[in-house]
């Protein structure tokens, strides 16, 4: 049965994370690619420990305290003025390229984004790529001060769209965001650009893509 | 003033948990540092999310779990023998040579452990290590069903011990678990082995050491 909406996760999954550092810090000595791991990474760590300790701060201020953090692991030489512009670029994310085609594939019903970006960083990440008319809605888990995968972040996502889960597909590139969406009863599609596991077998995915662009083939 | 009670985390802080690999996996190619440093990152990734998602499996299933999937995304050639003696090998860490003279030099209050480990995983840890006259409590996460950093669990080590948070030492090398025992209450004695960062500035340590055997000068 065709999904009644389509909810994507943002990071990794619409938007390329590592494209802030490759784009913008290409001004930064050492290995970029090793530099945006450790930022991904911490900034995950952060959302998965302040949600267990019950200290939400939104995602723009755990990632630039997982940008410092990294940074001064790695050993990095960045002065405020190039940390400053790697925070800017983050809201300015490039989307992959199979996005706006797979986007424009699915139109029909709606389209939302479920994420753990704070606000306006997905308001602007949004209209950077030109994605405006086609995500009807930017669903932030801001409104209920957790991250994924909080069970509280999936409700949200059935609730604001007034559909049970059931009748949604939630896409996500993140396996463990894939496996907390199952969890809370979506369908679930794992974009798995990388060729990653499915770490947790027990939350095994609906149906795995490696492109976006392959969804529409399904439904 | 003297705290009434020392609580020590298990893992990295009393004992090695590098010393598995190093000590049990040397008919294992490749490098046994990086595999060593996957497996615990997984393993604590698996706490973090599962307690997230409400979806507890014990410490040994988890170890388990991250075992695997660190053997796949290295590529380790490790047959089901291999993988058993390791899991084996985790009953049986290697102590810090600081641990036992620290324990030793503190008597005379009650000294507990409160771990994320199983109660098998703790026991056979203690007795492997000798401590089992010295350890007057050994606390599992597993009476409560989630992992550290849950306020949860910090609360159940000053419930079992029947003693105000506040008249507590809590002693961990993990900066995170110390966080989270700071925000519960504890004083906080942080064993900062690697030179690592407290990475959640607002929840710093009362006392930093880089041995365990320095806490004694300073209570």
């Amino acid at each position: 049965m065709k999904p009644k909406a389509f909810v994507f996760d943002a990071y990794g999954t619409l938007f390329d994370v590592h494209s802030v550092v490759l784009r913008d810090g290409n001004n930064i000595a050492g290995d970029p690619h090793a530099f945006s791991a450790l930022w991904r990474q911490k900034q995950l760590e952060y959302t998965w420990l302040r949600s267990l300790m019950g200290h939400y701060r939104d995602f723009w201020d755990v990632t630039e305290a997982a940008l410092r953090s990294a940074v001064r692991q790695l050993d990095i030489k960045a002065d405020e003025a190039q940390l400053g512009r790697l925070m800017q670029a983050y809201l300015s994310p490039s989307a992959f390229s199979d996005t706006r085609p797979a986007l424009e594939a699915l139109r029909g019903v709606p389209l939302a984004i479920l994420s753990n970006g704070s606000p306006k960083m997905l308001e602007a990440a949004v209209r950077h790529s030109g994605l405006e008319s086609i995500i009807a809605e930017i669903i932030s888990v801001d409104r209920v001060s957790t991250y994924k995968p909080s069970p509280r972040v999936y409700a949200l996502g059935a609730e604001i769209l007034s559909l049970p889960a059931a009748d949604i597909l939630f896409i996500s590139s993140n396996w463990w965001d894939a496996a907390g969406a199952k969890q809370s009863g979506y369908r679930v599609c794992w974009c798995n650009r990388s060729a990653a596991e499915m770490e947790f077998a027990e939350y095994a995915p609906d149906l795995t893509v490696t492109r976006l662009d392959q969804i529409a083939h399904h439904c």
